[in-house]
């Protein structure tokens, strides 16, 4: 947690911030943080600054707040993301987060186990807190936008070409020939599969709708890895 | 497993190779594999090819190996690597050899907390298990080379030079203020500290031994991200 992330709502009146829940216990056990320690502090979607911390006992902690500084700018990069596994969601959300992604869609693909859409870890505070966890580590305070599309067809044919009008549009698919350009600071929306890949129907769905097939040559990466090759490589200027 | 790796003294005469552990439950259960089917193997540091399932019951299966084809190619990259949480090792160690990289040197800094040396995921079988998931999953059959050196400055005084020489050696430091290059296919040494980062007398080390510092903007990735990221970074031609 290299900033503690606060709503506007926790903020109290004359910029004081309590904190009892794992934010102070991180504070106390990890940061081992005492009085007039300042702390790298920002507002959820706002701005970042310092915390001093102006009292801390066994229950918790009161930090003077100061929010100066903007937040580092995003990455202009729409995933568009086959709903993982729920054991990876966790990770893969945080990473996207950490990456500074502004938005992903998540959506069904055919070797999508339909029992994930059931999963815990997409109800809303498990995603919210995943990407909470993301921005506390990279020092970020503005979530990406986050949707999910639990029908395939309606999302490609109503949603997806309004959504990557004007981007440089690509589907990763392992196989298809071309690797990933650089891409300086244009607007990108990257189509990611599943685990096994999407099938041909759905590649070909993609295409029809402007976008490029790029892969990452011979190795087959996990999700959780191509994300961050992918963006590195895409953003690499 | 888009890769089912056998060691040299598991397959047997006329090329057949018996499974029953994980792997056999995985050619089951997850590839629903049926006699007369063909899955890619691999030797354990050797060629890769396909395996025709010849038998399978509920207690195994027996596959008539190929091996015909090359492993991809591995990067020049040597990691030397602060050791991590033991919560991360399996994901990082599995990462390292999923991406190529070609060896990874773990070693010991000021913020890696004295009893992660103790832990079992860097026993040498804990090790082999992960590194060889990630060649699974990539399609490799070529482990990196990996080694262990839990004291900090013998490692650097007595140790680097010679293993950096003839590389371009860089240190991944937040803050540092140069942005990684990319290197083509050249050789390089690149050194991640632990989480909190290396110390300024460990960075100073490291520099005193040739390294470049260098950062990835404002952003500070967790390890498991920094990784890929930089090697992404680096080896994009």
């Amino acid at each position: 947690m290299n900033l503690i992330l606060f709503t506007a709502e926790e903020l109290g009146t004359h910029q004081h911030l309590t904190l009892k829940d794992h934010r102070f216990n991180h504070i106390r056990n990890i940061h081992r943080a005492k009085c007039g320690d300042f702390l790298r502090v920002g507002e959820l979607n706002g701005l970042m600054g310092s915390g001093e911390i102006v009292a801390i006992d066994d229950t918790g902690v009161e930090l003077a707040i100061e929010l100066t500084d903007k937040p580092p700018a995003k990455i202009p990069l729409n995933i568009v993301l086959a709903l993982p596994r729920p054991k990876m969601t966790r990770r893969i959300f945080r990473t996207v987060a950490e990456l500074g992604v502004s938005e992903l869609c998540v959506i069904n693909s055919y070797k999508v186990e339909k029992s994930y859409w059931q999963s815990p870890s997409i109800h809303p505070e498990s995603v919210n807190r995943y990407l909470v966890d993301g921005l506390q580590q990279a020092k970020d305070t503005v979530l990406p936008r986050v949707s999910f599309h639990s029908l395939f067809k309606p999302f490609v044919e109503d949603q997806l070409p309004a959504m990557c009008a004007g981007t440089n549009a690509f589907v990763a698919h392992p196989g298809i020939g071309q690797p990933a350009p650089r891409a300086g600071n244009e607007a990108i929306t990257l189509a990611i599969g599943p685990e096994g890949g999407f099938t041909d129907y759905e590649v070909d769905k993609f295409i029809a709708c402007g976008f490029t097939g790029i892969d990452l040559g011979s190795r087959i990466l996990r999700v959780e890895t191509a994300i961050p090759v992918l963006v590195s490589r895409l953003y690499n200027t």
